[in-house]
């Protein structure tokens, strides 16, 4: 989404780049060669979480110390912000407008100024200019895609209450249902049971309708018990089998969404599989991947090259006739200082 | 669950009959002949919704209502207590420690103190002394039973985090969730998502999100869809007919579960369906009946007989030896003037 363009002298090629994530804040300022100049590290940016206020203030520290200490440049080719809980027209604007208003307050000038959802920016640092789909799923779920010709799609993401499919929240919930349905005689017992119980700290099913209308409950609580089911899907327990495989056939269903859109499904394509779940449920990942080929024989899963905010500089260096791979090393070559 | 006997003389014969809602709370003081000697109605009375204050606070004023009339009649036989949002053992016990000692304060003995769940107590209003299975499906869900020799069972009824089995909600959320597959090319097109934003009056599928995580949403919000899917099923929209089948499905599990576990499979048995869902949605409940019916040759669908006012009588008079059906026949026909 460009803001605007504040002239058409370049300013010494400068690139300011900011991946703004629901833990912490990185940005850095560097060249258009990749030379980093000033980073900085802040704390959580995802504004529907923690409010736009906070949000904005996590990224002003960020940026502050990125730019410290090349104080008196504040004259920028591109800003690039890759930011988490952009997921509608809405929250696009109201970002957009916060991060215009911040830029002006620090005084820096910007001939463009990018704000866009992090998954894509992280699809971009993860694989460079090339078609890729990729999948996360964490607490929540959400693919997105991006073809060479800058085409892009995504699916999911729209939250907890309206679509977890096949997220960390899903499989949690999931358990916690199938523990209530055993205990009231609408399922049959499985060793989910035992092992939420346990791992929740609770002797009684009765403890977990308490505790999930109490004040103490939260998302992330209910994502942190997907490992517990994931583990017992992989030792054979018949109820996290049908959970996980649940979980598998809605992230390809979210997957294929992109695929199908971007027209991917017969080319070659990199396909990254991201997030807590899927990068720790090892069971799940492989099923996945089984699931996926069989649509998309032509589908390579690769392995992130390079961490998101290298996603932001390359947004800005996009349509550039560079070489982005060489860019992108020798920035990430640079990152390790990130405070 | 008895609350205590406050002493071994019979106290005129006296019943404080309670149904507390979640919309309103009515009591009754009555002989145990079904005499009516006064009456009250006050507002919300599901504590989980209000909280425990506004709760008693309610059930004081219909109380007060009903003593009135006879203010030195403040020894009882029963107090009995129908109350909606007693879902867990630590409602009960919240709950009943509450009631308690609002009796207290009013200086009301009661030989008995009884509080019980709403669904249990109406079924007892709607059917008497007999076997019955109770499936309400509302904004949520729960079904429940009891036998003539006495047992019970309940299941479902954990609320919309953990189980919407068959509800309102579950029906509106699913509808809501499609709305955003076919935005997202996840589902293919359906009369459901017109349908859906036309009732919301939102141009687009992105206002869904923006108000689901707003403070102004509510699960009753989601629930009030219900009605639009429930018609559009009933036309022969694809997608709708899936959605009320998967609630028809879920309410056939919930029933079953306290069907079996009351053993009443083979036996005859009176079957009630409540609920704004069950009672709005003919073709809804046409279809729960029908599988219902196949499973269950005996069930016998009724209505409602009496209002679940009733059944808090007859809850005190249960192991009493006499005419049950008298009894309330006589109380019914004094109930219109309740205020």
């Amino acid at each position: 989404m460009k803001l605007g363009t504040a002239g058409a002298k370049k300013h010494e090629g400068l690139i300011l780049a900011v991946d703004g994530g629901a833990t912490n804040c990185r940005a850095v300022l560097c060249t258009t060669d990749g030379d980093v100049l000033g980073s900085g590290r802040s704390g959580p940016c995802n504004y529907q979480n923690v409010g736009i206020t906070v949000a904005i203030r996590s990224l002003e520290e960020a940026i502050g110390k990125a730019l410290a200490p090349s104080r008196q440049k504040r004259k920028l080719k591109a800003a690039v912000f890759g930011l988490a809980g952009l997921d509608t027209r809405k929250d696009y604007r109201l970002v957009s407008d916060a991060v215009a208003r911040m830029l002006a307050r620090l005084g820096i000038e910007s001939e463009e100024t990018i704000v866009d959802n992090d998954g894509i920016i992280s699809l971009l640092g993860a694989i460079g200019h090339e078609n890729g789909v990729l999948v996360i799923a964490g607490t929540g779920s959400i693919a997105c895609g991006i073809t060479k010709q800058g085409n892009r799609s995504r699916a999911g993401g729209w939250g907890y209450l309206l679509d977890d499919a096949g997220s960390g929240y899903a499989i949690g919930k999931a358990a916690l249902t199938h523990v209530m349905y055993v205990y009231d005689g609408r399922e049959r017992e499985s060793g989910v049971v035992k092992a939420i119980l346990d791992q929740l700290a609770f002797a009684d099913p009765e403890d977990i309708v308490d505790w999930v209308y109490s004040s103490s409950f939260s998302v992330d609580q209910v994502a942190a018990l997907a490992p517990v089911v994931c583990r017992l899907a992989e030792e054979g327990d018949w109820k996290a089998r049908g959970i996980v495989m649940d979980a598998v056939l809605s992230l390809k269903q979210l997957a294929m969404s992109v695929i199908n859109r971007l027209g991917l499904r017969q080319t070659p394509f990199y396909l990254l599989l991201s997030g807590g779940v899927l990068q720790k449920a090892t069971f799940l990942r492989a099923m996945l991947i089984d699931v996926i080929r069989t649509e998309c024989p032509q589908a390579e899963f690769v392995d992130a090259q390079y961490p998101p905010i290298c996603g932001s500089v390359l947004r800005a260096l996009m349509y550039e006739d560079i070489d982005h791979r060489k860019v992108l090393a020798r920035l990430n070559s640079q990152l390790f200082d990130i405070k």
